[in-house]
C-alpha cells in the first residue's frame, strides 16, 4: 500500500483531474459563446462519465482514488478504510476540487463575461435543483450515491479484467447521470458541490450572483447519508450470500 | 452455485436496478421541468443500455443475472435452467421492478405534478408502440426479444475477456434500442412492462390516466414467445454447427 | 476451422443481423411516427457501429465473419481466403441482407404509410449520395472502404483481449460513420447496399418511389475496389515493416 | 524496438489516419448538404475520439504512435525518447496531416460549393478560437495539453488489459474534447492544426478566406509547452511516490 502522504496527493490530483472534466463539460455546454453552448445532456452526462473514468484512471496507482468525501465516509462505515484518514482525505478532495474551479475560471475566461443569467453560472460551479423540494431533492441525492456506492462496491465481486474497473466507474457515473441526475444534477460528491462552491463565493467572476448556501446542506448531506446506508446495506447482502 | 434464496435475491436487487436507472432515463427525458427533459433518443438508448450493464455487474455475483422473464423462460425451454425456479424468478424479478417504480414516484415527485399529459406519464412506467397495429407491433416484440437471446447466447460461444459479458449485454441492449426500440418502445422484458404498469394502477401519480392494460399483453406474450423461439433457433444453429 | 456450410451459415446469421440492426436504425430515424423520428446523425452512426459489432458477436464463432463482399474480396486478394469461397460468401451475404429487409418491412410496417417521400423509403434500404458527383461519390466509397479494411488487418497486429475484436470492428464502422459518411451515406459493403435495394424493388412498400439503380455501381464498385487497394496496401506495409 | 524508418512510417500513417477521420468529422458537421449538417458537439467530439483510437490502433505495431509534436516533444523533454528523432517525426507527423487534408478536400469536393462561410471552410482545417483572447486561448491549449500528456503517462502506471491502451487514448480525448475543447477547438497537437492550415492556404478550395496566420502561434506553443510542462509534473510525481 502507499504511504499516507503518497494517497493524498492522490486524493487531491484526482479530484482536481475529476473537477476540471466535470464541471469543464458544464461550463461549455452552459457559458454563452463556445462552441459547445446548448449542446445539451448527452454531452453533459457522458463529460462527467469519462471525467471520473480519466481522474481514477490518473490518480489511481497513488492510492484508492476515492476522489469523494461520500466514497471515503462509506468506505470507513463499512471497515475497509481507516477512520483516521477520512479528515485528511477529505480535505484533499476540497483543495483539489477548489484548484480545479480555479483552473476552469481562468480557462474559460472571456465567456463569463457573455454569460448574463447568474443561475447559470452557478450551475457551472456547483449543483441546484430543477425543482427545489427539500425532501425529493434530499432523497435524490441519497438514492444516487447509494447506489454509485452499492455498484462500487459490486464491481468488487466481479472477476474483471486488468485496467477496467476505472472503465466502470465511468460507466455508473454516466448512468446515474443519464437516469437518477436530472431532478438535482446528480452531486452524489459533497467535495464536487462544495469545493466549486466556495470558488463561487471567493472569486471575482463575471455576472456571478448569490452562492446557493441555502441549499447547500442537501449536496452534503445527501450523498453522506446514502453513501454511508449504500455500504451498509451493500454489507448485509454480502453477508446473506455468505451465509447461504 | 449459489443458492436459490441467494439467487433469488440478485434477481431482485438486479431488476431493481434495472428498472430504477432503465425508467429513470425515461422519467428524465419526458416528465417536464427536469434538466434532461426532451433529451432524446440518444439519452434513452444509452441509458438503458447503461442499466442493464450495471444491473448485470450488480447482481451478477448472486446468480445468472436474467432479470427478465422471457429470458428466465427462454433458458428453461433450452434446457440450461431448472423448470421448478421459472415462477420464483419471475416472481423477484416483478418485485424489484415495482419497488423500483415506487422508488422513482419518489424520486421525481415534484415533477409529476408538472407534467399535463397522461400518456406522457405512462410512458416513464410502462411501453406503449408509436402507432397501434397490433400484428406489427406483436412481431416487433417478439423480433427484439428474440434477438436478445441470440445475442445473449451467442457471447457465450466466444472467449471473452474477465467481466466483459455484462458490458455487451448492455451493448446489445442499447442496439436493440437504436435499432429495434422505436416503434413499441421495446419492452423485451415483461417484468419491465407489467410491474410497473402494476405500480401505475396502484398508486396515487398526478396527472395520471388510464394504465394500458388493453395494450399490456403484446408487451407480455410479445417478448415471452420471441425468447423461447429465440432460444429454440439457436439452439438448432448450435447442432449444426457441432454436426458439420 | 469450420466447415464451409458452417462457414456460410455464419455469413448468412451475420450479415442478417448487422443489416437488420444497421437498416433499422435508418427507419428509426428516417420513417415517420416512429420514437426515434429524426433523433439524428449520432444514433445512425452509433446504432451502425453496435450492429456491426453484434453481427461479429453472434456470427464470429461460425467462420470469419466478413458479413461484406468487399472484406472478403479484399482478404482472397491478399491471399488469406480462398477464392473458390468468395461466390458462396457474397451469396450468402447478400440472402442475409435480404432477409433482413424483409424482416424490417414487417416490422415497421405501419410507418411506411406515414412516410410520404419516396426518398426517405428508398433511404431505409440502400445509400444515396448526399450531393450526386460521381467522382467524388466513388473516392468516398473508396476511401471509407479501404481504412475499413486496413484497419481490420491493423487490429490484427495488435495484441489485444480475449473478445474485444469484434468490439474494435464496431468501432471503426462508428468511425467511418461520422467521419466518413455523411457524404454517400457510406455502404462500405455491397451486400449491405444490393441487397436491401433489390427487396426495394421487389416489396409492395407503401410510397416507394424508384429504387436508385442508376447509382447503384457506386456503392457497389467503390467498396470492392477501395477494399482490394486497402488490402494490398496495408500488405505491401506489413512487408516493408519485416524487411526495415 | 521497431527501426527508425519504420517508426516513421508509423507516424506518417497513423497521423494520416488521425487527421482524415478527426477532421472528417468536422467536415461532415460544419460543411452544408452533408448528412451530418450541424449534428453537433457530441458528434465532433466522439469522432475525435475515435480517430485518435483507430490511429494508434493502426499505427501503434509501427512504432510508439505519438501522432503529435506535442508528444514527442514532452517524451523527448521527460528522457523517454531520442532527442534525435524529434524533427524526422515532427516532419512525418505534418506530411501525415497535410496528405490527409488533401484526400478530404477531394472526398468532400461538391460540398465546399455549398458551403458560403469562409470562417465554416477554415474551421474545416485547422482550429479557431471561440473568443479571441490570447492569454486564455493559449492557457486553454496549455491546460488541454497538460492533461493529455499527464493522462497518457498515467496510464503507463496503471496494470492494463492487452489492447486496451489505445481505446483508453481515445478516451482521454473525447474527455478533452467535451470538457475543455470549446473554448479553442482542442487543437492540443500541432501538427493537426498546422499541416491542415498550410493545405488550407495551398489548395484552390473553393469559398476559402484567409488562413488564420495570426492565430496559429497559440495552437503551436499551447500545446508544445504545455505538453512539455506536463510531462515535468508528472515526472516529478512519479519521483514524489517513489520516495515516499
Amino acid at each position: 500500500m502507499q504511504s499516507e502522504s503518497v494517497q493524498l496527493l492522490g486524493e487531491f490530483i484526482g479530484t482536481f483531474v475529476l473537477i476540471l472534466l466535470g464541471n469543464g463539460v458544464v461550463c461549455g455546454v452552459v457559458l454563452r459563446k463556445t462552441k459547445a453552448s446548448d449542446a445539451g445532456w448527452m454531452v453533459i452526462t457522458l463529460g462527467w462519465g469519462l471525467a471520473v473514468m480519466i481522474a481514477v484512471y490518473v490518480s489511481g496507482f497513488m492510492g484508492p482514488a476515492h476522489l469523494n468525501p461520500a466514497v471515503t465516509l462509506a468506505m470507513a462505515a463499512t471497515g475497509s478504510f481507516s477512520w483516521s484518514m477520512v479528515i485528511p482525505f477529505i480535505i484533499a478532495q476540497m483543495l483539489g476540487a477548489m484548484l480545479a474551479s480555479l483552473v476552469l475560471w481562468l480557462f474559460y475566461y472571456p465567456h463569463w463575461a457573455e454569460t448574463k443569467d447568474p443561475d447559470s453560472i452557478l450551475g457551472t460551479f456547483s449543483t441546484a435543483p430543477a425543482i427545489r423540494h427539500n425532501p425529493s431533492n434530499f432523497f435524490g441525492e441519497f438514492i444516487g450515491t447509494a447506489l454509485l456506492i452499492i455498484a462500487l462496491l459490486a464491481f468488487g465481486q466481479n472477476k474483471l479484467a486488468d485496467g477496467q474497473t476505472p472503465t466502470l466507474v465511468g460507466g455508473i457515473v454516466t448512468a446515474i447521470g443519464l437516469s437518477l441526475g436530472a431532478t438535482t444534477g446528480y452531486a452524489i460528491n459533497p467535495a464536487r458541490d462544495w469545493g466549486p462552491r466556495i470558488m463561487h463565493s471567493i472569486l471575482p467572476i463575471k455576472n456571478k450572483g448569490k452562492s446557493g448556501w441555502d441549499y447547500a446542506w442537501i449536496p452534503l448531506l445527501g450523498p453522506l447519508l446514502g453513501g454511508v446506508c449504500g455500504g451498509l446495506l451493500f454489507d448485509s447482502i454480502i453477508k446473506f450470500v455468505a451465509h447461504h
